[in-house]
């Protein structure tokens, strides 16, 4: 990540040192230009607000308020752990893909964003090692930051022992794994069964902690469903309590991102400490949106999922399709079973940024260059498409206009002679 | 503050270091049972849920969701710096208090409780020292705990000389200034004029912040209005840019606490390094929240706060009454202009944890014990009333209750010989 360029004096010389870690999103920023008039935008995660159940909200919101006791309990202060009935329709949730908990097991969070953040809080030490894919969620990058952590990226034959052995070299402990095992951000790439198993036989050979991002696992458009990590592990342990995973949910990708409703799942020693860490942030998430979010679900949560991996699908189809038509020798893409995510590498040379400012100006397209969601040796030849916000006919003009963009880009390399070293 | 006792292996290992300083409230536990029947509460700072006006909140949830575009926008991502309106709408409520600023003045935060964690995420270093009244806030206490400050006490004749020679003893700095100038939690003082143009001096003379808590400033029930520290700060600096206090605030006691709308006022600069913070923390705060209370604070916020002063004054009178009437000798307690919190000090000798297990059990009646107020040093003979959620007949029987234990209490200390010392 690049540090941001704030600059001036001021209060910045009382900053922590922690302080010098924390950088912008490029993502958040780039969520500012996407007002352009016409600009299609492959850029932020965002689901389409066309499939925000609107009238069931209205309806949520309106029954919360209706009797005067409810409206005074949905107003007020409320308890950190979060509000029961949506604890227990979350392990009821979780029951379902096979990870048999109960309420004490769940703690509500702001958002999926702020699990993570609270799990970095509580057992990131400075310099301990954290086990990632290569590319992984920026923002998780950017939660964990703070806490100076260093980084071993999750590879299919690196073993717990030679993660273990390289975290020893630099007087380091791996202290935990995070990933996020379906159609990841930003990979689009899902773990299989075995490589899931492998990750629970790993953090129980390194004893450190799994923290499993399960962000877009309802929206699955091919493939097989499988199991979470956080399923696997307890049957391993013999319960989520005895597991090591904490396994990091949202409903911002199904239901609605607004009201900022996540939470965690993990064994109920550890909830009782992130229920400290969440006092301590924010004392509780918003009360009203977890009586309101708990209703919607009730009443539709599987009617949203479907159609979200019905509209969804077809974009990602179309986006496929188009980058087969398109695209220029050199380029090559991931292929996901779901999600909202296609991960692109350029032909080599090709910059992710330069690409960027490019595709603003010139041709009123918008994505994320890959290098931000590397912890270290960034790839600039990368870049992250989504395809959430577009409706196919825009999807194929974008991505034609790309590629375009793409060839002429390796064209005008092609044209340069290379630096000559001094 | 206690060390929460968590017990059991698991996980526990795994923790980082700072997870030993995040200990549980003793109020939010309290919380818990609160729903006792019968139960006289003085225990949480809890608004009265008969002062918010539910018509208006209902009213603002179903504008928010009305029009499909304004739908969609309030249920969507938005961005970390918060609802420009909102934002705008706060800027314009600093300036009535003589805070003159911009929107780029203001950061939106989950409550003034995520404020104080940010701040202390941004500024504090393992070791520096925090200047804060004893007793003082719990919340931030707790917030600041993770990043391993020391305190120093504000007292009457403590210069800045005095708290930089005792830091610099300890190979610390003084880093902030922590106060709650209107009424504070837990002591219900008031900073006079003279008080709050010192700790300006004081900041500038040591180079240091000013956390600015005014989180019951709105509740003032009699005295004469006193400009915020930020209104001094910035008037002595020439602009809230150039000053060095981050004032934070709440729309928890006046309008609502359940949507979790907050707020940061201070320079510019440091304004975005909090973004950064606040972005890594959770995204951004609810966005339909923001949207509503926006719409809530403009149609009715001044009657909110003339209702909640009316109200609130009558029960404080109460309990000034009640205290007066009832009190034993050797018991002492605060007068407050405003804000939720008398503070009694106990004869010497009643502890007020041993006190509140009483009260419980034979008097139903709760209330908070002092001890945890204090970041060192507590005084057990110390307790917290709150008087915002009992009408004054219960507050009369509960004051009536609490002082005939307190006799009894004092009546066995004397008949229970001094332990001889070994």
């Amino acid at each position: 990540m690049q540090p941001s360029t704030l600059s001036g004096s001021g209060l910045s010389d009382l900053c922590a040192q922690r302080a010098s870690r924390m950088a912008a999103s490029e993502i958040r920023e780039l969520l500012k230009i996407l007002e352009r008039p016409g600009l299609i935008s492959f850029a932020g995660g965002i689901p389409d607000p066309a499939l925000f159940d609107v009238e069931a909200f209205r309806t949520a919101y309106a029954g919360a308020l209706a009797r005067p006791e409810a409206a005074a309990a949905a107003l007020q202060y409320s308890t950190s752990e979060g509000y029961l009935p949506l604890r227990r329709w979350i392990a009821a949730h979780m029951a379902r893909s096979g990870v048999d908990c109960t309420p004490d097991n769940i703690l509500i969070t702001s958002g999926s964003q702020q699990a993570i953040e609270l799990i970095g809080k509580l057992f990131i030490d400075e310099g301990d090692t954290l086990l990632t894919a290569a590319p992984t969620y920026l923002g998780a990058l950017q939660a964990f930051a703070p806490n100076g952590p260093r980084y071993d990226t999750l590879g299919d034959n690196v073993t717990a022992a030679v993660h273990r052995a390289r975290a020893e070299a630099a007087g380091s402990r791996v202290k935990l794994i995070y990933l996020v095992p379906d159609f990841a951000n930003p990979s689009g790439d899902t773990l299989s069964l075995a490589e899931r198993a492998r990750i629970v036989d790993m953090a129980a050979e390194l004893g450190c902690l799994i923290v499993e991002d399960g962000a877009y696992t309802a929206l699955r458009y091919g493939g097989e469903e499988l199991p979470p990590i956080a399923a696997l592990d307890a049957r391993r342990a013999g319960s989520v309590d005895a597991g090591r995973t904490l396994y990091c949910g949202t409903f911002s990708k199904t239901l609605s991102p607004a009201l900022r409703v996540g939470w965690i799942c993990g064994p109920r020693e550890t909830m009782q400490r992130l229920t400290l860490a969440k006092q301590a942030a924010d004392l509780h998430s918003a009360t009203i949106n977890q009586v309101a979010m708990h209703a919607v679900a009730e009443a539709c949560y599987d009617d949203r999922v479907a159609a979200a991996r019905h509209q969804y699908r077809i974009r990602r189809d179309a986006m496929l399709a188009a980058l087969d038509r398109h695209a220029p020798p050199g380029m090559d893409w991931t292929r996901p079973d779901g999600g909202l995510f296609v991960w692109v590498t350029l032909p080599p040379g090709v910059d992710g940024r330069r690409l960027l400012k490019r595709a603003i100006e010139e041709a009123n397209i918008a994505f994320v260059p890959g290098r931000a969601f590397f912890a270290e040796e960034p790839q600039d030849n990368t870049l992250r498409l989504s395809f959430s916000l577009a409706d196919p006919a825009r999807i194929e003009t974008g991505m034609e206009r790309l590629c375009d963009l793409i060839r002429s880009e390796v064209a005008a390399l092609r044209a340069v002679p290379d630096a000559v070293p001094a």
